[in-house]
């Protein structure tokens, strides 16, 4: 497999210069020079063979190819909406939810998430997010970058938030849920995994009241950076979407 | 939740002494003293609570109060034979596996695994998978454990597997698997995992040979760690078992 990068855009004779990050993995990581041949990808379904056309310290210039074909995306839109977790659990939840197909990640401050909005905000944690989203669609071979929203806290999200299906993964002890493949699939689909702590009964209401569906993946506590996963495979399979 | 622990046995009065490692979490992280209510779990479907009864500096004995209804199992008996991976990447996949319902963990060195048995066997890596899958289990609040074996060559394996239906999960590149609910359902099943690399060639076809069905979970290229989450779970949303 050719090594990928990131090419957000390009000019019309299809040359473009790679964004600063990209540039660097190419030129530092990879020590490619003039000639190499790579893969590039826009982030919005385009994926081109390409040649490297200029390299200097800090700055990488590419020339497009021909398209490839781009592997296909779920046949529904997902939306995930996570809560704040610890440390740096979401860097993997990021990840794994670009890997998966994931359209959309909105990351909300709930009332047990055990982080601040404004840690979030002062630690540039978004930016870190998205670098990891570009990452992971380099190894995936993906070609549609998820969009990760800055953070904001649950309330915040409700009031703004587009209608549709919304699935809110509970735990076992948050009583019963169904299981994802008994709600009639939709072309679009949020769906909501809480913290640690799980969600407090205030915000199940809240959600509820939204129209949110209780769903469940089996009877065990899933740890809350394992059930994003979990979740969406369930449903990318259950829905036969994938 | 009461904090759990893993008691394996116990005397017909209902006492038993935690093993070292659980005591060491009672008594030195928990700080938990005679009389407290704790709930313990015995790996194979039991789970009461309990009271400390007697505790020293590394030792804890419990005393068994009434049993507990444990979390449904999966209705398939899950087989996950997953390739030895770079670092500590199994631990999660353990962890995870423990956490989804998997009742057997094999893990198994490929052509294109970067550890080698001996080194797996020297550094004691199925003692440390053993002690992680304990920790998932108080974590998820399963009660049954899986039994971790000690690694093996996939042609090992390959010499003493169990019959019955083998699923392989393949990367896109190596052409077209079938979607696992597609696979008609069994009460147990063997799902194989590859290494960062994937199987080879030579491995597709023996695999192939013992009848193994190759699935996908998507078109996208998943990260070898996350692939049996994806997996197990897709598996267990598809043939509806959880």
């Amino acid at each position: 497999m050719l090594p990928r990068f990131f090419l957000p855009s390009s000019d019309p004779t299809g040359r473009g210069a790679l964004p600063d990050d990209e540039a660097t993995h190419l030129t530092r990581v990879l020590r490619l020079g003039v000639g190499a041949a790579i893969e590039v990808f826009d982030g919005r379904g385009g994926i081109w063979t390409a040649e490297v056309a200029e390299v200097s310290r800090h700055h990488a210039a590419v020339q497009l190819g021909a398209p490839v074909p781009a592997p296909a995306e779920p046949r529904v839109r997902l939306h995930l909406v996570v809560a704040a977790l610890k440390g740096d659990k979401l860097d993997d939840v990021v990840r794994d939810a670009a890997m998966v197909g994931v359209h959309n990640i909105q990351v909300v401050v709930t009332q047990r998430s055990e982080v601040s909005l404004a840690a979030l905000r002062r630690s540039g944690r978004a930016d870190r997010w998205r670098r990891i989203a570009v990452a992971s669609l380099k190894q995936c071979g993906r070609a549609v970058l998820p969009t990760v929203h800055a953070p904001v806290t649950l309330t915040q999200w409700a009031e703004t938030a587009p209608t549709g299906l919304r699935l809110v993964m509970c735990e076992p002890a948050a009583g019963a849920g169904r299981r994802i493949s008994e709600v009639p699939r939709e072309d679009e689909v949020t769906l909501l995994v809480g913290p640690e702590g799980g969600w407090t009964p205030d915000e199940l209401a809240m959600l509820s009241g939204m129209g949110g569906v209780a769903v469940q993946c089996g009877g065990l506590t899933l740890r809350a950076d394992a059930a994003p996963l979990v979740g969406v495979s369930a449903l990318c399979e259950g829905w036969q979407v994938w």
